[in-house]
């Protein structure tokens, strides 16, 4: 194995890696073909406080350097390994791609929250429960059961969010042009974190994003495909 | 003067140039230190439809040659004078500059319009105004007076749709990364559309973008200052 670990969130179920920002971690480790040992981590777990003051997944060692947060680890990868497949294209697409990134944590990920919250609850370890409703409740204003009482209502203003997205891939194969980039993986990640904790269904059957999303599953031998547990309801 | 002229929006003073997507063309030749003639250009002026079906400015005439549309223009340009400073920084930031304006056309400058849908009616040209009412309030879904009626509440969402942009220059000085990129000039231009037909304040004045729309509006010997008339209201 290589000297490369990285701390991936799981559910109950070990095999179940469903942080949208550990997708992203994985994903940019693949595009650069760089093999890693991925490590069951939960939310209450020790491991990853005694490595990182963040104390949060994803958390990559690589050969004993220890790199907190999805983006920072783009960006390390990036600089790393600069002989491999570039994550970004250049400097101005990386600074460009950090709008994408900032997009995606405020408009994509907190728009998704709320409708599988209850369904993330349900999915983690016993453990971790207790942490993860005191926390995600405060953050929702109240309770992981009642956020999703009105998801069909929020997905429709959840999918015209997308319009951008959607707009964007109508005019080129990937978010990063011609072939995939790290733009791609962040986007991607929201879609994983979903399918792997709730059948609910984030996109229309007829979205045009569903083409895109099959293409970036294909990638790396099926990455994106074998990584998904189906979800228990 | 050069063989070259944009077909540039202009209300009844032919010195108010408005068009957020005019401004992007301005801000791309200026980038590309290219001179240019800018035409005053009238919702129901006939010239622009003569060159070009779309019959919407700006449009670039190019040594004979005619582009029309803001994104095209900058492709355009950017393939035209590869020798000159590179409006996107590679193809691939091109692909994810995309991203950007979609977000902005959808977000942002859809966002911005009904506040100041009726200040631009009042900063039009008389004879662009029964076209203006007619085809702006079908999109309005009512009365351009009514549309600003609760600007005041709708400025707290508007800004708060421009985090993704705040939480990035918290990190980096331009949007395109340590030197403004075309993705810096979308943006900007939708602030330059508001400057120049409303005083109504888009930004909050201890909002960080503040300083990133001066380091623009500094570019190009003030180019985004010296277009701006103050608005009449």
């Amino acid at each position: 194995m290589p000297d490369r670990v990285l701390y991936d969130l799981a559910g109950a179920d070990e095999d179940r890696r469903f942080s949208p920002y550990c997708w992203r971690a994985r994903l940019a480790l693949a595009h650069k073909g760089l093999e890693v040992e991925t490590i069951a981590w939960r939310f209450t777990d020790d491991a990853v406080s005694a490595l990182s003051s963040q104390g949060k997944v994803p958390v990559l060692v690589d050969g004993g350097k220890v790199i907190a947060d999805s983006w920072a680890i783009a960006v390390y990868l990036e600089e790393t390994y600069p002989n491999r497949p570039s994550l970004f294209g250049g400097d101005a697409a990386m600074a460009v791609t950090r709008f994408v990134n900032s997009w995606a944590d405020r408009t994509m990920i907190a728009g998704m929250f709320p409708m599988i919250a209850h369904d993330i609850y349900r999915h983690i370890h016993e453990k971790d429960r207790a942490y993860f409703r005191a926390t995600r409740e405060q953050r929702l204003g109240g309770p992981l059961e009642d956020a999703a009482a009105d998801r069909e209502t929020r997905v429709v203003t959840f999918r015209k969010s997308l319009e951008p997205v959607r707009a964007l891939l109508a005019e080129q194969a990937f978010v990063g042009g011609a072939t995939p980039t790290y733009a791609d993986y962040i986007l991607f990640g929201g879609f994983q974190w979903a399918a792997c904790v709730s059948s609910f269904p984030m996109l229309a059957p007829d979205d045009p994003l569903n083409a895109w999303r099959d293409r970036i599953a294909d990638l790396f031998d099926g990455l994106g495909r074998k990584g998904v547990k189906p979800p228990l309801f």
